[in-house]
């Protein structure tokens, strides 16, 4: 399907009667005919509603100013937060890694291939041992090496931020090996996208294969996740697990792992570029 | 959440703009509330439209004739088949089994549970055998025993058709091993999902886990699907597959799949049951 | 296969060159043919090896007091833990419930179908609510009501004592909602294997689905293991999850986690009751 | 574990008494320590056995020629087929590729990255389009084109063969489009593996994604199996599957698919790379 003139609109808000029928006769109105609809309450009564519309407008750059007045009408009326995206639009994300490849060259061939509809715009490192592989996808390699002690870390996230903000709507970490302060999540601007090692809740924190070896468990997994202040509790945005047996070392699940790993992530990206996640509290909802 | 004044609207038709507001509308007119809503478009551009909505109306039984002639209205305008379905008026089924007890089993408990939205009104069998299980459950249990030859089916199936017309809303064949005629099919006045031990178009026919063995794949499966006259080719509803290995007999794989078959079976008559379930063509759309 | 004059080997040692040799030496002595033969070894050098040797010996019963002797010699020289299992004497299992039944059902109805081999003895119960349900499969329930205090709960882990010990070789709890206390653990002479509703150690402790839905997991999941003083932290026997939404309500999630108990705890029971779980410190080993 | 002076030993014969014993003294004779042992029998009785036997045995070159010597004797009676892998001596394998790219990436990759336990000697293509990827990672790719009727694929055969045989031990077809005739897979002098882009035996031949869809499955798949004359009638290795829905089009299903085949294939060639397959008739045995 050709992606000129569809842009998808999401919408949330407390549920109440006649949402539905409100913003689909504001699309007829305009001219929008409706692709999909994806919708989910989460209460059967007094709960929060959510909705993802894929519409099609012929003109619609032109179009969208007279439309998003009347959006927001509605979501004036209905008490709801709404955003409008041009599918023509992708985002632009910056991909942070230190030296582990496997996630960072998942996304960047996924991305040639054309199955991850994005534009990496920077990949950027606090080593520098990854960048003739990314530069071969003609992608930018920024090597902002971190440093010893609070200070060399501020100066990093200094760094990073001049870098970042308004140049990227999505920021991806994969696998990189370095906590973020609370600080630079919020001044970033964007939101960011972890992928951690184990199915959490559980093995949250360092090690997890090597703790999974030692507790003796019969599946591995990973988890891709909003990154938020707190460590490892971010909303799950997709999570995926993988057979293994008491024959296998704790580096034999790392490498079993590593395939779980970059699945989970490119899955929960591509999510995310296709605007189909929308965050519930702690949880979220795919739409 | 209660079930009362709740009730499903299926439509099918070509797609065009407009449909959902139109729909919405309607529902709106009627204070209906639409509780959840779910679509599908085969295609960009000119294909087949699908919409289950749930919706909440108090009063509801006194508010459906007038209801329903709005639906016929915009039913026309866009062509659509439409079908409005009381939650409350659960699905009456009867199972065909012959000898294997596990499919059969499966539903009964489910039922019992609370876990499977219909009313097993009667279990029918060729064989005497599982006459007690199944009356443990309160259900009775109709023994039509078959015999050799046309005329013998012949009669069989009349029997059966006299039991079952105008008194069942789905006919479920839990390992039924009795192929059924066309015409019996034609006659039956109500849907017949069967369950295949195998995942279809893999090992179609008899024996498939014998076949399976021989053949030395690493998967076996099952498959539930609306039976049609041509055998094993109807529009499938659910599949799934379980990893075996080299080291598993054919009568292994066989008590391997059995888990498959009665887990596979039940989620495709529980969506059946909730009005998820629309065939198109040879093929099923799961709403 | 015929289980005639078949029996299981089980051997536990430091790794060390010849074991298997030697083992095998024994047996074919003896006049045993090896049927299968699984072993596995911690670590590539120095760690600890294990092996489940299944031997068919024709006349065994008058064969077995040599063939031990000869065992005994090896495992001497090697410093092997050892027991040999004659694979006609079924073990004596005793399920312990409460409430929920879907567990308990599983095994009696897989008992019954002849996919679990054991011989289930009993059920203990501190409900009467599941008497004529377990009844109906000619086996006896034994109620014995619980109370408020420690008291109370020492006569009836008394009582339950009195009726376990040297009856039973296994005791399984099938969602059994009361805690052991660690002296019966000790007592109780038989292993025994708890089924626990999480992907241990996501959500260890209570109401795990509704810790599940509040943290908005996206697999859920169940797992067997043997119960130990350390509440949820005994060795795992086998885990499975399946794939759930933001959809489906805390209920639903429960409701679904079932199907995965049932599932796990079965496959647990049989392959201990084939003995091929070895514990090894925390972990367990699946020959 | 270092990977020096560790061998890996296959028999394979008719099933009897004292095979374990007999292999496993010759062993400990020459001071070969086992380092792990599988077998699988076929049938209880009458059947054939296979083991796979790791050996650690110091100085593994200089005691070679006595211990092959000595397992001849055991094997001449018992009618055995062996063979002994150096394990220090990697596979040398040639893959051929047509235009789709991803499951000769994933080797590739795999391969830098310490994850597939062979050597990459060539990749052979009919078409030119993939010579850079390729050459980026040091690999040799040469370019034969192939033509319009039997002389010219003759001739392509032809080349084909000068620059494989004597120089590879493996073959793999990494979404190779071209049918390999009879004659060329006898006298190519190694084993070959395809992927086939479905789960076998469903949907043997041409398109099968687009079939996929019209059939209306909701798991699609992928097999990697040894080439024979027989078009996807050769010795499964491995197969896998993933759930789809009827939202996904037949475009969707293939690239979803592609996920599937690339692990599919990668699973396979390191298998065979680790002398754990061993072809059993139609099946094959995995050790």
């Amino acid at each position: 399907m050709s992606q000129t003139d569809t842009a998808r609109l999401l919408i949330a808000c407390d549920d109440q009667p006649g949402i539905v029928a409100a913003v689909a006769n504001v699309l007829a109105q305009h001219g929008a005919n409706i692709i999909s609809l994806d919708q989910h309450s989460t209460d059967a009564e007094g709960g929060r509603f959510f909705q993802r519309t894929v519409i099609h407008l012929p003109g619609l750059a032109a179009s969208r100013p007279a439309l998003e007045a009347s959006i927001e009408e509605v979501a004036e009326r209905f008490g709801m937060e709404w955003s409008l995206h041009d599918t023509s639009r992708r985002k632009r994300v910056a991909i942070f890694v230190s030296k582990y490849d496997h996630c960072l060259m998942e996304l960047l061939w996924r991305q040639q291939r054309g199955q991850l509809d994005v534009d990496i715009t920077m990949v950027v490192s606090n080593h520098p041992d990854l960048a003739e592989a990314v530069r071969t996808f003609g992608v930018p390699f920024v090597h902002i090496p971190g440093g010893t002690g609070p200070e060399a870390k501020a100066a990093m996230e200094s760094r990073q931020l001049e870098l970042l903000q308004g140049n990227v709507d999505l920021v991806v970490l994969a696998r990189y090996m370095q906590i973020l302060t609370d600080d630079f999540i919020e001044r970033i601007g964007a939101p960011v996208i972890n992928i951690h090692h184990s199915f959490l809740p559980a093995f949250i924190g360092a090690n997890p294969y090597a703790r999974a070896k030692e507790r003796g468990v019969k599946l591995i997994g990973a988890t891709a996740h909003y990154a938020t202040a707190d460590l490892d509790e971010g909303p799950i945005i997709e999570q995926d697990v993988t057979r293994v047996t008491h024959s296998e070392s704790a580096a034999e699940l790392q490498s079993r792992g590593a395939d779980v790993e970059r699945l989970v992530l490119a899955r929960a990206v591509q999510w995310h570029a296709e605007d189909r996640v929308i965050v519930h509290g702690r949880s979220t909802v795919i739409l």
